[in-house]
């Protein structure tokens, strides 16, 4: 019988992840990275998302990034891996082995290609690679990413899949940055799993009746995302959101993922966090600064890293 | 010494995938319409472009493709293969493969899943691409095709990879929809090798000082693009491309790629020809037949496939 439950809630990392100077995933950095974020209040790890640069990786570079975390100790159960890729094949072999890794769930892509394909097609897409991975086990968070994907899950398609999918396709990331959609899936719903994408979200996405949140600025303030999550419905609630949604708009004003990698660069004194894998771009050195004095001047501060 | 000649001028066609019952490639069907492409008036083959749904396959499914269609016969020499994917150890892999065969030429999308990268991010992915490939055999043909990777080529950018690997980026495939944007290119680059990807534009082209057309209509009508091309300089030019272009407006009308394959299985007989991989769909039932009318009444005829 499975054990893997219904449905998951609390405070998800999209991780970053660490590469070497050929650009290869530097796997020991990586798990030190995600051992921290589980150390300071992350329930889980969205590995291979958006912010960790998935798509930047080939098929074999993902399916050995996640068996070589497992291996360096970090629990396949902790796992919420991005598995969606433009072809279904890869999809399929990226959910199989998250599974066999003991994943919770996967969060999966539409096909991000073509753009103005139709519902049909996204469902037909969805539909095969479920019917390919074939496993009772499996547990789906679709990925609303509009701003990069350019191709959106209608609230209509979610219905659609969740009905010929139950107990399969059970949550959504929504990236969309559009409250109002994530607002829109939990009231058309119950029971489906709407986690923000977004960090200045977590407040407005509990008290709306969402999941949690699967974000990016996790990567520097676990501990913040994790006391909002905790702490929701007390008074202090707004005050701790508000905090950490102005961490967010200033980390964005310097470009949110060199950013973020110029923190844990900084946490870590490891200046390999520095390099993304093009065609994303490192911070030019002189921002570097200015953001860390910034975040100075916030009276920001992190718990060290191991 | 180097026989790759420096870059390639004509009629290149963007060919479709077709595809088994279980969404694998028809590998044999596959080379059977290159053959008829070939024998009809094309010079060389746009084997996994967006046309033949080359992201919707795996880098094994790419690689397999490649080889099965030179070991059933079409010459490495004749393609002009697709190879960009999102992440630069794919791309590496496949122009390796490409050139392997002895192919005089790739066509390479830019990283297409972060929208809004800068130039530097593209200019370092592609000297990323071809710096691994390291093979002075390289012919790289950029792929600028905006309303799918929503990822421009700026014509600076274009500028600076031709400065930085002379002799290397050699041409580009514009399917952006926007002559204007092709004929600076042409104008602001003498001898870059400027291909129209969309079949109205190839007389224009030509009379701009472009290479060529490499399209998706001319998977049913090569002979009228071979028409176009060996004559752009006569009298009947005009009139044979506006012809042409009527051809690509009707089929347009009825959705590009699925009136396609509706034509070349009606032409085949095999209605394997109807199917492509999700998130793309086929043509319902009864717009084929509407379709098939709507081709009678054009007077559109084309060499019967073997």
């Amino acid at each position: 019988m499975s054990q893997t439950p219904k449905t998951l809630s609390g405070v998800f990392c999209a991780s970053l992840t660490p590469l070497n100077e050929d650009l290869s995933v530097n796997h020991k950095a990586l798990a030190g990275h995600c051992n921290w974020l589980l150390d300071n209040g992350c329930d889980g790890l969205g590995v291979l998302g958006t912010t960790g640069e998935a798509n930047s990786f080939s098929l074999s570079e993902r399916l050995e990034l996640l068996d070589t975390l497992a291996e360096n100790g970090i629990s396949g159960e902790k796992m919420l891996p991005g598995v969606g890729c433009c072809a279904i094949p890869d999809t399929v072999e990226l959910t199989k082995k998250a599974l066999e890794l003991g994943a919770p769930g996967v969060i999966i892509l539409p096909p991000f290609f073509y753009k103005g394909v139709s519902d049909d097609g996204l469902f037909d897409a969805y539909s095969e690679i479920i019917e390919r991975v074939g496993d009772s086990d499996l547990r789906v968070y679709l990925y609303h990413i509009t701003p990069q994907s350019q191709t959106p899950l209608s609230v209509d398609l979610v219905g659609r899949l969740i009905n010929a999918f139950p107990g399969t396709v059970v949550g959504l990331k929504d990236s969309s940055g559009d409250f109002n959609n994530m607002k829109t899936l939990v009231d058309s719903f119950p029971g489906f799993a709407v986690f923000s994408g977004g960090d200045q979200y977590l407040l407005p996405i509990m008290q709306a009746g969402g999941a949690g949140c699967i974000t990016a600025v996790c990567n520097i303030a676990p501990h913040m995302l994790r006391e909002i999550y905790d702490n929701w419905k007390s008074d202090d609630a707004g005050a701790l959101q508000d905090r950490m949604t102005a961490l967010r708009d200033l980390i964005v004003s310097f470009k949110q993922f060199p950013a973020l990698r110029t923190v844990v660069a900084d946490n870590t004194g490891d200046a390999n966090w520095l390099r993304p894998r093009p065609p994303l771009r490192p911070i030019p050195e002189n921002n570097q600064a200015e953001l860390l004095k910034a975040l100075e001047d916030f009276s920001f501060t992190l718990p060290k890293a191991a």
